[in-house]
């Protein structure tokens, strides 16, 4: 039998559905009220026990199950977040419009998304383009200002004074792009994955495609990776390509105030996701070269419904978007038109008898992918921990950057201090990877190997580890690597900062990787195959990043395409099962953790394997307030006002006159649509007839989208509020909907497979009887015991 | 105004729906129908027009749109195939079961769905591995037997001998071929391709899943290869690890009559569907060394609900099966353990500097891919036409095989007509590729070059064009072979072997692909970068291909797998794109031909766009064959026995005792499932109470699937007739349903993707008003003069 926690908080939920007002506006309330209540009771095993708080009034009832202050733990759901709708309301005006356009119309629409992807993808390998080259300029400032310091101080003594400049550059860039972050938009801060997946999910995160957003992670990003911490520039770009789609694909900037009265068809949250999903993956194709990669990931985090030519436009942005950042680094490396470097970071060619494996090897990778997920775990726990600390603690601006500031001096220090009492001296070959070579208290024509991972952007460091040739690295340095820079990535995941955690993952693995393959040829030198640990280091990040991300399908294909070659497909895929096997026994992935302590209502890919014990009428809200075909003004000001219930979408029922019972379903409304109908006073007097309406064309709404006014801007008079208000022809006159005795597993796919925001559960009759919202359904996960179901907070 | 054609009939369609009769047995029939037909009718613009044809009587309706002899177009729906279950039917049985399951079993079942992908991919990687080593032997053996007897007779003369000796043994290779597939298992003619596209999107190919079905497919595939026919090896492979994994998963083989008592709880077509999809990409991987590719494929062609885990499996079943095939060829070619050769098609390495290309190429790629396009059109075009001429004339076996033969044996012809005619002689290197080289009137130590491209298996003509230097091959040469190989390849697909058309395909554009490589050095010779001809065979091939099948998304990915480089990443797309583009402006892809010409309800991804004018209400079929929640057995007897309407699922509406109206749905039974209920004599006597029913388990359901017996193997008696059943615990209580008004690309959506097989469409109080099926949606589609509708056929 299912043990499901008893932690049933039935009583009215707020956002996305139907207040604690009985449908009708009936005098016998509070009879309705606990008349459905005890529909909604939980069932335990499969006797109805019917709760003890059932008799409990709703403004007792709001007060407790909201309190004010929350403490961030991973066991709650926020109502602040909506849902976007990515199944259209087809009302009367939508399906009229449809049904004008002709054939040609819509060729010519699906032309336009081909070139809206196509523009996706220009402007994102623009902006990867930009980003690298300003790393590239900036660190190459950096490096060489202190790489003269240390050269000159070597001799004379004194050195303390090379690392106080490196520590202040560092801290330096790092405050810059931290105030930035931490005082103009939180939300761009850390690699922003989190938030991208959220949204293709269908979570509207606030602010979080905005061109403001974008242009601060681009800056961001710059002065964190320039100021040398343990950070990649690989992942915002994933959050820069979606913003760049969200804003395109709008043809307009509200930021900016720009309206370029193009795209205006695709003004809504279905057609938008479709090329924020483009945007994304067009991040990773050129963050990474890897545009089928990028296709993937889109798909991995975000797609309930695939379509064949969806995905083709997809790939076409990722395409584009590799291709562009390829054209333009090409002419900027003074060779045009050379295509064959893409992606931001550059993994090196594995070629020729290199890529070899042998089959004894592969039990070897999957211990490497076991070590991996279980370091992978180490790094997810460490930063849970530290990120409630945060929370806690490190909420102010000042604090934040105050944090950041410190991890830049720690990291300067930390490297110095390695490379300092390192005495791994390594002689200078024709090596090209060697930007910056320091030869500290090497002998002449050689230079400490200790600096070329540390003094080094953390791209160059991961390249040198794959391809050094075998002896370039003393073991001790690796581990010593490996050590301090787990612990700096650690630390710094999470900083108020724009930057990614690809890099520094992979850079970590790639150490103890090629550790491991050296120890290897220790105990076993006769051995051949084991000549080259650069194989070991690639087989090392990928464990690393793995263990820490838990991305499957899509990183392997990344990892594949980075390397330029198939051969290490087999390995690098099981390595990332293993990785990820023993990683989710400890705990979540590092992207999980984050959704999960901001309390964002994700929807996974199924419903908890043993919830079929409940059924819709457990799991809905109810009761749902309800709008009558033509409703009062008042009325829907009243509703939409009440600030203790915001909800997002109302039933519309056919009018009945017998107040005792729920009304039949005829439609859905959503607040936005009423809003924009307030703010045009599309409203009917009771006397005259109803064609007096205003018309209202989908030009009305799609200039509201996506921000629509709050009711308090929107002045209704007295009078008004005795209008009528006809909701025939703005309701989605067919909502989905499901009976009561729905398992919940049947709902979840309903909802998950067709992106719903709301769905109506009706009884034999089609009478409207609860509401299911996303946090009705992400409210039940597996736990250690079975079936938990997570609290609501407003947050 | 969208042009609908008005090519109605509504009247009674058969399968998979309610039958004419009445809902309930009512007396006033024709009133009834005639009501409901009103309904019914087509909406031109928006005025409802009465049919003419209201009036005619069911019987002269049922005549007249079913003629016997159908005239094979492609503007008909065949009523033989029927639809998957891809929705669970979540009875009672089902949901006790799922609720007494722990969360160790889920977690157990998760483990033993993953042992399964594992064997099928190593399943599928040894067949492709026994048809590989197969093919070699045989063709190794024809080629040394055909070469000897050349070099015996260019010099004695009479070398017609030799053409005979060629002709003959391809003849008898391909006879044996073609007789197996003719006689024994028809279904496995043809590459399978089009089959398996059509059971992932959720129709019921019959025996198409048989291990008989295999077996035939396997030991035709090497007959026609070795017989030196224009085809490949490849497309089979995608049927055979479909087979595989429906014959893995299901624990038993009903053609060998053993039950191994395994994996009984994936005895369901949810399931079941979700392991072919495995299978297919572990065929795609196995056959092009693709896994990445592999997994495309499948959800291109059958994802409706793309789910992380299932595809994180289906990617592992690709990728042991490349491995399985790899280890074992590399035993079998003498190295063991070196798995670097994925793949049956080996597409050799583009390594290093012969894989750079350059922006001014682009516009070049551009033209072939167009000129691919267009010459893909033209190859659909007469294959199309040879089709329905085979289809009108050319349907005895018989016939079937003397076809085969005569095209094996002038395949042979051809080829050695061009070989003897030509005179491109080059000299003999040290080049590996040549395994067969042929002297005839060459020189010593040179070779006939015509030859390397005839006088081989195609793959390694394939990777000769691709690889061989510059200057192997003369223009004329490559032209002459490109136009003699072009019809042979057009003939060869559809004849009754199993074969593919993916190597011809390639090989063809690889011709011609060179040919433009070597024209483009003579145009502008001063150009390095055209120096090798190679890369051009590589963008024809492409091109051709994809002007043929029309693939997109994987087709890229499994050219850039089995090249082994992602460089060409970018400009394989555009090809392709430019590629389907140009080739839909004239007829469709190669694969939807043939589906259409087999006139399968096949569900594209969206609902044609113009469609919006149309709602459930014009596209349900109506009135429905209702049953009562307890039924008397005699009318579910002749119910199920009616042979003029064969219906596959039964709205369960409450027991009503008004029968003018419609009753309220309360559930959906499916036939096969009544099938088991009578098989079980699950009666309840009128007298007796209902809890001597007798139990069933969800084991008998399973232990009957996916084989259900036909009606009229169960005897009933007349006693039993008078019996009634109670179908509560049976039906799926929580069936999805729609109202009348919902648009048709809404339904569609909703049909589409969570892979429904019925759709209930009900009215205000929710009672049945129609069934809308996988034929009803299928018969939509854009014709030249915008949406059409397809007649129904009980072909």
């Amino acid at each position: 039998m299912a043990n499901i926690a008893k932690k049933v908080s039935w009583s009215s939920r707020g956002d996305d559905r139907g207040e604690r007002t009985p449908l009708l506006n009936g005098a016998e309330e509070v009879k309705y009220n606990r008349q459905l209540s005890g529909g909604a009771i939980f069932h335990i095993g499969r006797l109805s026990t019917v709760d003890l708080e059932e008799e409990i009034t709703p403004e007792e009832d709001i007060v407790r199950s909201r309190p004010k202050e929350i403490p961030h733990n991973e066991k709650l759901l926020s109502l602040k977040f909506e849902s976007l709708d990515y199944d259209n309301s087809e009302n009367q005006l939508f399906l009229e419009e449809e049904r004008r356009m002709s054939h040609m119309s819509f060729r010519c629409l699906e032309i336009t998304r081909w070139v809206i992807c196509g523009l996706i993808g220009i402007f994102t390998g623009l902006i990867a383009c930009m980003i690298d080259i300003a790393v590239e300029y900036f660190a190459g400032i950096k490096y060489s200002a202190v790489k003269q310091n240390i050269e000159k101080f070597t001799e004379l003594g004194g050195l303390s004074i090379s690392l106080i400049l490196w520590a202040v550059l560092n801290s330096a860039f790092v405050m810059v792009g931290a105030i930035t972050v931490a005082c103009f938009e939180p939300v761009a801060a850390g690699s922003g994955i989190p938030q991208i997946k959220c949204y293709l999910n269908g979570v509207k995160i606030p602010r979080v495609v905005r061109l403001k957003t974008l242009a601060i992670k681009v800056f961001g990003v710059i002065c964190s990776v320039a100021g040398g911490l343990a950070v990649g520039k690989e992942g915002p770009m994933i959050h820069s390509g979606a913003v760049v789609a969200a804003g395109v694909s709008q043809g307009r900037s509200t930021s900016l105030k720009r309206d370029f009265k193009i795209f205006e068809y695709f003004r809504r949250d279905t057609e938008k996701r479709d090329f924020v999903s483009a945007g994304a993956a067009a991040g990773v194709s050129a963050a990474f070269g890897a545009p089928v990669g990028g296709v993937l990931f889109s798909l991995e985090e975000g797609a309930s419904f695939w379509n064949q030519m969806l995905t083709w436009r997809i790939f076409f942005a990722s395409m584009i978007s590799t291709f562009t950042l390829n054209f333009f680094l090409s002419i900027y490396h003074g060779k045009p038109g050379q295509l064959s470097s893409p992606g931001l970071i550059n993994f090196g060619r594995f070629d020729g008898d290199r890529v070899q494996y042998n089959l004894y090897e592969i039990p070897l990778f999957i211990i490497m992918g076991a070590l991996g997920g279980a370091l992978g775990a180490l790094f997810n726990i460490i930063n849970y921990w530290l990120t409630i600390f945060r929370i806690r603690y490190i909420h102010r601006p000042c604090l934040q950057v105050m944090e950041a500031m410190l991890v830049a001096a720690v990291t300067a220090t930390v490297s110095f201090a390695m490379i300092y009492f390192s005495n791994d001296c390594q002689p200078l070959g024709q090596d090209s990877t060697e930007e910056y070579p320091l030869q500290l208290f090497c002998a002449d024509g050689e230079y400490n190997s200790m600096a070329t991972a540390f003094f080094n952007t953390p791209e160059r460091s991961v390249r040198s580890l794959f391809h050094n040739p075998p002896g370039s690295y003393n073991p001790i340095t690796l581990g010593l690597f490996t050590l301090a820079y787990f612990f700096l990535a650690v630390w710094t995941y999470g900083l108020t900062v724009s930057a990614g955690v690809f890099i520094p993952s992979l850079l970590i693995g790639a150490a103890w990787g090629r550790l491991f393959g050296i120890l290897l040829s220790y105990i076993a030198p006769s051995q051949s195959i084991w000549a080259d640990p650069g194989k070991y280091a690639l087989i090392g990040a990928a464990a690393q990043l793995g263990g820490i991300v838990r991305m499957t399908l899509s990183l392997t294909v990344i990892l594949v395409e980075a390397t330029g070659n198939v051969t290490y497909g087999f390995p690098i895929m099981l390595v990332l099962m293993t990785a990820k096997i023993v990683g989710d026994y400890f705990i979540e992935g590092l992207y999980d953790i984050h959704i999960k302590l901001q309390s964002v209502p994700f929807l996974h890919w199924d419903a908890p394997p043993t919830s079929h014990w409940l059924t819709a009428r457990e799991v809905m809200s109810s009761p749902v307030t309800c709008f009558n075909r033509v409703e009062k003004v008042g009325r829907i000001v009243d509703v939409l006002s009440n600030t203790s219930t915001i909800h997002n979408g109302f039933p519309v029922v056919v009018d009945t006159t017998d107040n005792d019972e729920p009304g039949k379903i005829c439609g859905l409304i959503l607040r936005s649509q009423l809003i924009v109908l307030l703010k045009h006073k599309v409203f009917v007097e009771r006397a005259s007839s109803r064609l007096s309406q205003r018309k209202l064309q989908l030009k009305d709404f799609r200039d509201a989208y996506p921000r629509f006014p709050p009711i308090q801007s929107i002045h209704v008079s007295q009078d008004e509020r005795e209008c009528m208000m006809d909701l025939t022809e703005f309701m989605n006159p067919t909502p989905y909907t499901v009976p009561q005795e729905t398992s919940l597993p049947r709902v979840f796919k309903l909802f998950r497979a067709l992106g719903l925001r709301h769905l109506v559960v009706v009884d034999n009759e089609n009478r409207v009887v609860g509401l299911v919202t996303r946090k009705d359904l992400a409210r039940y996960h597996v736990g250690k015991d079975g079936l938990e179901e997570l609290h609501l907070a407003q947050t």
